[in-house]
């Protein structure tokens, strides 16, 4: 019998799917989209089907396969009640039994589990990515909005509501940008994919450098891909979003270490493409920021997940924590 | 039989050492020298002739008693390997393997530990006083400088390495106040004691407060009881270093509830002795700063340890820790 999980990931438009084998490696996957509609039982029931589905194509595949159970990755999930409590980005309002809701459609199924997706990340990464065999490590997820998840003693840490590991939401300037939340400074209006973007506009308005290569894009249209394309040109301005970044990252994860003292700190999205670019000065302004006694001890990484299938392999991996009870 | 531990505090100038019973009252306590001469051999030999008389002592008044062990509290205490590394304020210098020194000179007892100073404290709440049955909670104590003690599962945060809970090292205002480690903008240097006679300093300078209650004391002779007293007096600067010091308090532990969402922070400390002057600011401010995921969830507390013995009781309880195992 080979043994695979399914892989849950919602977002706020599009709901990911896969049955992921014992390595991590993603066997099918599907789509359906999370609805506007804010009929939760419709969604469940088209949830439902989805993997329902796609257990019979796996199956067809081979017949001597295993289903462990269901990993789910959703914004405000909290892992103790099996609820999505009043996320901002989905349709669904208030508290939802998400858990009991699904386990209607699957009364037999072993396991089924939900957390925020940077947490399920994290799973991921110690289940079967670059953190196997470490007890404590951090994970950093940057992308639209910069996720975090944190491991102590070789368990996810949730708190005591489920919802730790909000490390983006650090203060980084006090009084500083404006945060997707509605804060001031917090550490992913700079590290993100659109704090990179902010970045680079501060810059060139504070240089007036209209001979940069990023000069000629609109605030629309820059992303942190195209400031990478930039620093590979040598462009001056693109070379200084990453040395800022990095000030910034490395700040953010000292006052992590100081907290934790991880092993290693993992950063996993699209910004962490630009390899060196931002673990260089990431690395520098963390130990720049670190107690003598932990400097060059604690490791920052790039994630070993595959970019595109992340959410579905991390929020699989919950099902392997689970059945280790 | 009455079964009780051994506490053992080690400063930088005085080493206190008490009997412990098991509801934290110190039963009887001693204190000898913490040596500047470096042997840590005659050190260790004093320390455990000390302890081996308290034993003696507590015998004469009850014959029916067990001792547990030996828990020890001690600058860069890494509880991992019971060795005391590089402490900047000890005169022994390098790496002490000081449990096993200790050891040597009580082969039969049963636990002989030690940690930092916070954590022991952050234990001693756990054990004896108001986190008592608590699973997740964070000790801030706010003295001389600042540590911090962080609980996930019922179980101290030790990292990898040993040294987890700086909290007082994270950065509070990047480029600030010059913290005692070098380093810039910690909250060790605005929310310890020495942390609040400098904002009374600037406070009065930004003002040009002559007529502050506080304005004829020398910067040598302020310190944050008499800001306590002038404020109780309804003197003006004195009234805002308490509301500065909960606000870049508030800050800090809404950061420490980002990466741990506990179910409390307990403060302890010289400056908690002010009361509502220090944890109605900190209160607000950290509300402030939290996710509305957060808000109005986490509780501030304050200790229930007694000032003065509260770091002898606090090493005392990571006995009845080990002994859980």
């Amino acid at each position: 019998m080979k043994k695979v999980t399914i892989g849950v990931d919602i977002g706020g438009t599009n709901t990911a799917i896969g049955v992921v084998d014992a390595e991590g490696n993603v066997m099918v996957k599907d789509n359906i989209s999370t609805p506007s509609h804010g009929d939760i039982d419709l969604y469940i029931s088209d949830l439902a089907t989805a993997i329902k589905e796609l257990i019979k194509s796996v199956k067809l595949l081979n017949e001597d396969i295993e289903i462990m159970g269901v990993g789910i990755g959703a914004p405000n999930g909290n892992y103790y009640s099996g609820t999505i409590e009043y996320a901002p980005n989905l349709s669904f309002k208030g508290m939802l039994p998400f858990v009991k809701l699904l386990r209607k459609h699957f009364p037999d199924m072993e396991a089924i589990a939900l957390t925020n997706d940077a947490n399920a990340a994290a799973l991921g990464e110690m289940i079967y990515g670059g953190a196997k065999g470490m007890k404590n490590f951090v994970m950093y997820t940057l992308g639209t909005g910069v996720g975090s998840g944190v491991v102590v003693n070789g368990d996810l840490v949730y708190g005591h509501d489920g919802f730790a590991g909000e490390c983006g939401h650090t203060t980084l300037i006090p009084g500083g940008r404006l945060c997707g939340c509605t804060a001031l400074g917090h550490l992913e209006a700079y590290c993100s994919a659109p704090g990179m973007k902010r970045t680079a506009f501060e810059l060139m308005a504070h240089y007036n450098a209209t001979d940069s290569l990023l000069a000629d894009k609109s605030f629309k249209e820059l992303d942190s891909k195209m400031i990478y394309e930039a620093a590979e040109k040598g462009d001056k301005i693109a070379l200084e979003v990453f040395e800022k970044t990095g000030e910034w990252l490395g700040q953010g994860l000292a006052d992590t270490v100081h907290h934790l003292s991880p092993e290693a700190v993992f950063l996993f999205g699209g910004p962490t493409a630009a390899g060196d670019y931002i673990f260089t000065p990431t690395k520098k302004s963390m130990e720049k920021h670190l107690l003598p006694i932990f400097q060059n001890k604690i490791k920052i990484l790039p994630s070993k997940l595959k970019m595109g299938d992340a959410a579905i392999v991390g929020a699989s991996a919950l099902v392997w924590k689970e059945l280790e009870k």
